[in-house]
């Protein structure tokens, strides 16, 4: 399958290799054409990797990969082109986080609201599914890194579209039965304002190999 | 020892019935003198258990569990009387729900803050830990209801007061190494945003009969 992985920072990066390592063919977007980091990324992924701008990107995948910022993850979304998104799995995995004096923090979406949400409404016609934002970028790929049964998350709108985001998620090492679907999109706001708790363990930790598991009674 | 426990919900009624079972003295304070629900419960809880107003429990108990509503946990407190929280552990459970059509939602306070923060610098003198928030109220005094080494959390700036909060979690069932210390009590905003995940769990299971466990890679 094609994939355009929009953002090159490490969750970006990590996943564009994964999918690359998958047999993927993947395309990293960035503002710019000639972006270092993605061009750094191509080089080491190999032949059926490549870079181009966000709109090149998402004309080229079959699916879309957000791995941008939070805070600008719809300017990215429009800079790829709401036509170019139209009717392909659109993977938000990102956080809106800010520095504040040098420090990282949520920025909470006003009222119920996520970016999760903001972007599905922004794109009708992208099939949204938030997901992975609640994790290290090598643990996203690599689950066994942290022991236990932990687990991931996933929020959308598209029934269809969150059945492809479990089966990309299986390719990365989640069985199905570790993947928890919190319903429509609008459940993205409850994973993203797992952020400064995530923020806060990884501080005390000083490491983010770690993840959640929900431990139920029954099941 | 002595408690106050504020609040006559299913919370409130949990703990100050598992205090008295555990040979402590409970007074349950609401905000009239013959709440019914704090009546029923100290009938059943037997001799160790009474009622009375905030401030008739707060001058009662060498510790208090401030477990009301965290909208309203800032007047409950200030009906105790600042005067009687003064140098006392304060426990603070609550989480800042409101109910809207029908749903409970959380309410997010402003930038970086929290129910938990905003008390402790509206009562300098007591001495403020966040805990047991995150969790079902009969999970709270019994963890073995859930199976795995789930966990639970503590905020506060006062150490000794974490170490009382840490030791009375213990006498819950509460192993220490399954106390997570997040720091200060800013850090109280971390475990308040928990709740839309708790709650979005909650209705797709169905039932409360859960909670987290962190899974690390070292510790």
């Amino acid at each position: 399958m094609r994939y355009a992985v929009l953002g090159t920072g490490m969750v970006g990066r990590q996943l564009g290799g994964k999918l690359v390592e998958l047999g993927h063919e993947v395309m990293m977007g960035s503002r710019g054409k000639d972006n270092p980091a993605a061009l750094e990324w191509a080089r080491e992924a190999g032949p059926r990797a490549s870079t181009g701008t966000f709109a090149e990107a998402a004309e080229f995948g079959d699916a879309v990969i957000e791995a941008v910022g939070g805070q600008v993850a719809r300017a990215a979304l429009e800079a790829a082109g709401a036509e170019r998104l139209a009717g392909k799995l659109v993977i938000d995995v990102s956080n809106p986080l800010e520095m504040t004096d040098g420090d990282v923090r949520l920025v909470v979406p006003e009222g119920q609201d996520s970016v999760g949400a903001q972007l599905q409404r922004a794109f009708p016609e992208a099939r949204v599914v938030k997901t992975l934002n609640t994790l290290n970028a090598s643990v996203m790929t690599d689950p066994a890194l942290v022991p236990g049964e932990h687990q991931v998350f996933v929020s959308g709108d598209d029934a269809a579209a969150k059945r492809e985001a479990v089966e990309l998620l299986g390719s990365f090492g989640w069985p199905a039965e570790r993947v928890i679907d919190l319903g429509g999109i609008e459940s993205a706001r409850a994973v993203e304002l797992m952020m400064p708790l995530w923020l806060t363990l990884f501080r005390k930790h000083g490491d983010a190999m770690f993840n959640w598991q929900i431990q139920r009674a029954s099941s």
